[in-house]
């Protein structure tokens, strides 16, 4: 299952080492302005080799825009959107063809398909998720008119929550050969009260579902959270005055629907996989190895999760205001 | 959206103080056995009341099954299951019906569809999980003979870890006209490697969007969750020998795809928004209200939350086997 | 698959000798004024045995709403219909266990499932369509705030096309042991211009679909339908003038959207399979049988298809409508 | 809606004067040997100006297959397929750019987005159809293993039913600027019984939607058609005997089931909208106008339609294939 949303819909492919990334987004209004001019910021956010604490792999990451725009405005027709690969070095990748690495997706790949591109994690690549931001920027593009906006950031590293501490940190693990974990907050502003279905389409599901389904992610939670477990009732509850909500423990969602607050949204992210300290895995014949993953690997991944984060968020909160204006065009029922 | 599934779906239907609560299940395979009884003790662990730290509505929950079994097995036909309501003190709800209670659905409800069901919450009370579990249960069934099962408990309530703490801080609270959260953990046992679809159908991203899906759940984690921003990549990483994964941190999930090991989740569950401590709110016409829940209420939903968590993974992991089940039903592809 | 419409979503369930029928709308809008009474009469239109020349099976089929109303209004919440099985002989049918009846399901259910419900059909059966008729009467009663009216009529049986001679045709049948089949031509009036998605989701293919699902229906055309490949294109575009298109051999569709023209459908209902001449077929074992089907069975099912393909008509329309809305209801897109 | 398929899901992109024409196939098996030259011979086949009695537009609409494949074969990742448009003359449609062409999509479209990309008929082209057919030639591959193939032909020309006949009525109505219609029948042979799921997924209903789906389809039939309105019961049902059917008069389905016979399907095409003679029309301001559609056209359309219609009812069949397989990859059920 390669698309992603019900009204808003992003189907993506594409795979590290293969022609070309993208994706076609389905479901857009028409008459939105939209350039590659408006996507491909998001698109230079998410690009490796940026800091010397990123991946080294080099790409322009140029988008085009195939179809769906007609005189700079999009027509209601599919919009796809395509990413050449060109620093593609797969050689590389030799020595991993028949061994999985550790933590990531290589042993679980061959066990459901019996086959994998095993070239930079293949369509298992965190490069797929350049495909997810291309989506994400439309569907941004189409919130801006509304006053909605999406803002991330990585707001611990390692145990670390200053950014000084933080860098330390990524340092530290990257000089002993190995990666670290953080947690990345979104926020989403300006969303309006009712966003989200009930029961099976609730805003925060759907939120919880489009965050897990990113690499490297092992845990989501909305407003307090956890947090909130350790609460007693009285200290959960937002109370409601005249003025709205008085505090925001709910994270912006109350029964699955939004309550026209701020959204936020917390990810937790796992340290890289890819390490060069020696670590013991199997090859595709069962026996065991010792590998030492080399390449050009991020020692923290959370700082590029960020826009991978706000496009997901974009592209969920795009589906619920679709679903929502449903009902609001459809005018008086009688 | 009140259909859960892609292969294996539950259309779920009715209302707190309705005529009553079901669910159709569609995709069953043909050729399961299946009763009511094999229903029934499902829906009897989520009923309410059986416990003084319970709430006191008194419903026998009586399950039937309406279609799609014939002589004892199923047919492949849609199995329409039906709870009819009868404990139902709508009076109890009179009060509340122009009043938003603060931590409920009432008011973002009112704000998507410009009326709602009031009494009990109508379509978004907890009452609607028992259709959820009585669907769940029929996945349970499907699963047994392949090996799968699942279970769930509550590991932490307001921060206490042993059962005799646990139940005090329930006690507090109630007492105290209070409600406190906690956290559920499930696990799911024998699953095969393989189970989960890339991209946008990750095992984890569907696990985390049922478990966000459950009313009161604030998030959601898988193998070491939130604990994974905390570790080195080396301490994270699963090795692999020739006995399979030495460790499973990552819970039993790996790029989206089952592992084949245990699966982990945990939920973390806010506390009751209910409680008789009164609370700041406004009314349908913005005006200012001080409110005091009476009625019946869990201090702790979390407990209760336990078998609806597990039959929502149940669901889960019967969508993915029968996903899974295409590629391996076609034989080999030449 | 037991559910129609991705935005007006309706699912069924039930078999012929069953306990019930029934249907889960979801997807309706909110504040729709809706009762029993809004449903029941396209159900009696449906019903059996209220002419000589119908099946003779007696059953009151008394639609009763589970769900999704409250004070006599739509919530925005799922719509369960049930309807009670009552005259159910399932002896008639203890002959047909094992045989396969010609131009059944018999044969083909048996081959995918493993085994079925032979009563009167099981899920297969004519009964079936009892769930459709609610669910389309749900949608008729949405549209008919719009102007929109749907209605329809059978236009010729076995070659007849006067109703005297029609009535002939099935008598004549009847008495023979035999049966004939018809054509029914359905009309929608009042549906705006611009319903339908472009390439896969076209209202055309969208009722093609929906008609061709009835079963019996055999054929399935548009305005002029077949006739057009006898027609050359300066016959068959529909020239356009100030006042509107000046003739409608579209049949009210273009492109796959609507004109806002009369929307004009005709369906070929094939005769009744079930019929008292002897037939030769196999039995589950694969041994060859004569059969002649007794029981209550319609000469001429086309009349009773009638309303069904009126209601499939509203789903599609209705469902359209929702889809649409979506663009208007985001209002200005910037 | 721009994706076609459950299972099997194809999500076409691309206008007639866009860059380029596409489609993501997504679902697609793992281990297909798949490589470009087996997509190419069917893009040639439904390529223009291939005869005299073709739209003179020359493309070599080569296909490029960006991903979803791996040292040949496919890897269960989706498989991007693109076509650039070279040959486009936009200049020819600068004319149209504000009048509503009859028979066209014109008017609606306007309707349904307030904005078009006029040139040559945009997304609404016929162009549209190479993603379907390049999709569709991958479906084709994924049966043949299974020893399923599917051949269309044309079968009548404006009344006429002989080859040569047919092709007079082609070049009449050319040489009178005038265009006609035909009937095209396809037919799928080896499908195994058991393909298609009752009730709202018949086989029969998808193989309707897909064929009135593609653009000038005005009508569809299975098997006798609308023919079998004209028969008793007695002449419809197809006998069988120990070794299988005695006739095909359903086409090989029934109760929206496969049987395991041939699948015969046939289309109703219109003709060409697209005429030199002088139509009545009106423009953008809805002032009346006279037009006379020149540009690069068929003149009959009935010919080019054929591979496209085998091609979808490929993906009908490897969709259906999918599905059915989904029980059988599951195995014993308990």
């Amino acid at each position: 299952m390669n698309t992603f949303g019900r009204n808003f819909r992003s189907t993506t492919f594409g795979e590290s080492h293969g022609k070309a990334v993208g994706v076609v987004v389905d479901g857009c209004p028409p008459g939105v302005a939209l350039a590659e001019a408006d996507i491909q910021p998001y698109l230079d956010r998410r690009r490796p080799g940026k800091s010397p604490l990123e991946s080294g792999r080099q790409e322009a990451d140029r988008v085009e825009i195939l179809s769906g725009t007609f005189e700079g405005k999009t027509t209601g027709a599919p919009i796809a959107l395509v990413v050449s690969n060109r620093d593609v070095r797969s050689g590389d990748y030799d020595a991993l063809r028949d061994v999985f690495r550790p933590g990531h997706a290589d042993y679980t790949w061959q066990a459901k398909y019996g086959l994998r591109d095993h070239r930079g994690g293949g369509r298992s690549s965190g490069r797929e998720t350049l495909a997810r931001v291309a989506a994400g920027a439309v569907a941004i593009r189409c919130l801006a008119p509304y006053g909605i906006s999406i803002r991330g950031k990585v707001v611990e590293i390692h145990g670390a929550t200053e950014p000084a501490a933080m860098e330390e940190e990524i340092i530290a693990a990257r000089d002993a050969g190995d990666s670290v974990g953080g947690i990345v907050e979104v926020r989403a502003v300006g969303c309006p009260a009712g966003l989200g279905d009930p029961v099976f389409g609730k805003l925060d599901a759907a939120i919880a579902g489009a965050m897990m389904g990113i690499g490297a992610v092992k845990g989501v939670e909305i407003g307090e959270g956890f947090a909130a477990a350790r609460l007693f009732g009285s200290e959960m509850n937002d109370p409601i005055g005249e003025a709205g909500f008085a505090s925001n423990h709910a994270g912006g969602v109350l029964g699955g629907i939004s309550t026209g607050q701020e959204i936020v949204v917390r990810l937790a992210v796992k340290p890289t996989p890819s390490i060069r300290r020696v670590q013991q895995t199997i090859d595709i014949a069962g026996e065991e190895q010792e590998i030492s993953v080399g390449g050009r690997h991020d020692p923290c991944i959370a700082p590029r999760i960020v826009p991978v984060a706000e496009c997901m968020l974009a592209l969920v909160i795009m589906d619920a205001m679709l679903e929502q204006a449903k009902y609001r065009g459809l005018g008086a029922t009688g």
